[in-house]
């Protein structure tokens, strides 16, 4: 079961234990994990949060008490992320940025979240999004479209 | 195996029933389904549709028969998600709008479709675009794209 | 376990073995693999590249050595994908278009590119991008955010 030296707590539902990637990090009382969700080393997440399936979650992320992380939400630790060294050997380390989420956010779903963004309580994020500024408490973020029809 | 309590028509083809995650819908004769692919209860797939690899398909969508869903595409149901109530205690309850998709139609990949959508038979929408408004049959729609280069 | 013929260079780590989806591909000496992953037939992957989870890389794509590819990045072989063909018979056969990553590019998280695109080498793709053209070597490419705030 992909679930390693977790600090897991009270009533936590995690749907399908077989379908996550889980490891190092610790989950608050009550929240809910979906399927396909993957959550990496010292990673912290509040109490009665939910994760939605398809979600990855960073080292270097917290997210605040009652947030809601929507369906294919991807976490950033890395700005300039790279597979190899100057020399072409696979990097073992990276530059890690952290991101703070508030409490009771809203994270819509197929939203990204470039690393070292704070996000305040209660701020909402429209589905689809980039976000890579900080956001204070209780703002509502979204991406304007520009579409074409024919 | 996490397929539950489905109504599967003839020849459907699950090519990694240990890798998806299905409850309490219905999938018409002939679909394919793809791994990590979510579909959640009351969904209604027609006949002869491919629902790629990646893709989440939650309660209040249809389906129509013939119709490609590309891969990471994410429905969504509830247009103001929240993980916890007033008082701060999980949510069991949300407010669902219906998303009904035509038949013939082709969802390219990584695209998002708002909940309360209406997508006509035959339409195209092109891969990475975000929807929010309904489509009348045949259309094409894409989100233009605004692109920097260094 | 769905891996199933294929050929596999020493040191190569797929983290999660259960949990990907690779068939007929060719993954290089040394690469990483992350969870959620599906690689299809006669994908070629160099060495010492990174694919993180939640990606798709489907039939028709090179990717050459040193590449990290982000998380939940979607790559593309047909430009119109259909379910059925004129019939409303299921497609067994589709149209593909090739797509080439050269060396030690750095493809963001959320990054979907479309099929027939050639990416030179050290190029760089920012985090949600919507790749549609070539890119010449050592090119940092973008998607310009226009966002709403409120």
């Amino acid at each position: 079961m992909p679930i390693v030296n977790c600090k897991i707590g009270k009533n936590v539902k995690i749907f399908h234990p077989k379908l996550v990637n889980l490891y190092n990090c610790q989950i608050g009382e009550g929240t809910q994990i979906g399927p396909f969700v993957e959550i990496q080393s010292d990673v912290i997440i509040g109490k009665n949060c939910k994760i939605s399936s398809h979600s990855f979650i960073c080292s270097g992320v917290r997210i605040g008490d009652g947030t809601f992380v929507g369906h294919s939400v991807v976490f950033i630790n890395d700005r300039y992320p790279k597979a190899v060294d100057a020399k072409g050997k696979i990097k073992k380390q990276w530059l890690m940025e952290n991101t703070i989420i508030g409490k009771k956010v809203s994270i819509g779903s197929s939203v990204t979240i470039m690393c070292g963004v704070k996000i305040g309580n209660n701020c909402t994020i429209g589905a689809g999004s980039l976000v890579v500024k900080n956001l204070n408490n209780n703002k509502i973020f979204y991406n304007k479209i520009f579409s074409k029809l024919k």
